[in-house]
């Protein structure tokens, strides 16, 4: 199933996609609730960002080979950040160059997972249980703040529209071995497979739940694999007109324009 | 004006605070509200975090001889960094020991800045049209986590509990001269002022208001002066049966007791 969130009419609500058409929601889309009648086409809404998190954590080197591009030892525990939710960003919107740091914004292709429910001291054998389902993340960084400018890379991190997330939650999917990749205007920059994530989705989930109290609606960014832009023989950065689309076989496409802040 | 959040009947309410007092609001408190009729006395209530905010942005050394402590360099710019928000308690909660990290959980008392309508390339001069109150805040954080095991700070800072925030939001106060300190078990620890901070509080909305887009409620750590417990001469970290005291002229008291998480 395929959880959505559109603007129509001035109100944003969520709303279950099937093939190109909209359907309402009945109840909690945390708890039960029911599919209604036929509300819209895809093409007459705009889609926004499929959940509004209470927290956007994120996972750094959780792919061998992009710590590996990145100079960085693969770490035996999971590295933990925090993107702010100012950065959270729909499928329908653009990133913004920041006045502040445009010149080395970079992309990172990452499977969102959503949580469905409060998850504290969770067994891994038991993760399944806690997430509502699986999206396509962003995880937009500026590489000048992350590496040089700052120690701490939440501001690297957080700059508003630094978090496309959509377009859909999809709720049934096999989410340890889809194929992930990345294209710019057209070509191929990230190609992997989440079945060689370092940290399982499931051991994730546990770790985090032992750390913090992951609420309903808390998105949990599980790391990029290799091929992002600052670490690649010539650096690609985001620039002015350009198309980032982020693809998860099973998910779908979240393809974003890139503006300059004015 | 002192705004409270308290619990009562099950219910979660913002409240006026008058001595002893609790009045009701009739509208909003970001917007236009009312002051109400009274409706139970202090003693009567439990106590919340004064506000559930979008996000948690702090602020690392802003003040000198705690970078000094610390035996970190002064920054040009201030360290942003990111609680996420499963963090925040209130006055009359206790602060949680994580079994993952209970053995050098510290205190920093900080004067935090509630947000009261977004604010987003603000000026210096225009800072305080943004700003809702006042608040004392304990930026609670497990040291090892934050200097030894971890890069980022962002787990350090972000266990359950690890924020609490209160008792009041105090509207009306000149927030860059105030004596800030914290008690440990009736001991005085930090004893300092908002005057000494190196970035002051208005030109720290306005900084992050160029990175970030503050929305409505968003709580801003100014960062702690010297004398928190890691850097002391024999170290001294929060045990369970502690009492930790955070006290800010003219907002009040923000008392936790400290526990083990069972």
């Amino acid at each position: 199933m395929k959880i959505i969130r559109y603007k129509k009419n001035e109100e944003i609500k969520h709303g279950i996609l099937k093939g190109n058409d909209i359907f309402s929601i009945k109840g909690d889309i945390f708890k039960d609730f029911e599919i209604g009648e036929k509300i819209a086409k895809l093409s007459e809404v705009e889609l926004k960002a499929p959940i509004e998190p209470p927290n956007i954590i994120a996972i750094g080197l959780n792919y061998r080979k992009h710590a590996e591009e990145s100079g960085l030892r693969i770490p035996d525990k999971p590295i933990i950040f925090i993107k702010a939710t100012n950065s959270l960003t729909g499928p329908d919107s653009e990133i913004i160059l920041p006045k502040l740091a445009p010149d080395e914004v970079d992309y990172e292709a990452e499977l969102a997972v959503i949580i469905a429910k409060e998850a504290k001291n969770v067994e891994a054998v038991s993760s399944q249980d806690y997430i509502l389902g699986y999206s396509c993340a962003n995880d937009v960084s500026a590489r000048d703040c992350q590496i040089r400018k700052d120690k701490q890379w939440a501001r690297a991190k957080s700059f508003d529209t630094f978090c496309p997330l959509g377009p859909v939650i999809e709720t049934e999917l096999e989410a340890d071995n889809c194929k992930i990749s990345s294209i710019l205007n057209g070509e191929v920059m990230q190609q992997s497979n989440t079945s060689y994530m370092i940290f399982s989705i499931d051991w994730l989930i546990s770790y985090l739940s032992h750390n913090m109290t992951l609420k309903p609606g808390t998105v949990i960014l599980t790391g990029t694999p290799e091929g992002v832009g600052f670490a690649r023989e010539e650096a690609v950065f985001l620039r002015e007109g350009d198309e980032i689309e982020i693809q998860i076989e099973g998910i779908g496409s979240l393809k974003n324009k890139v503006v300059k802040e004015k």
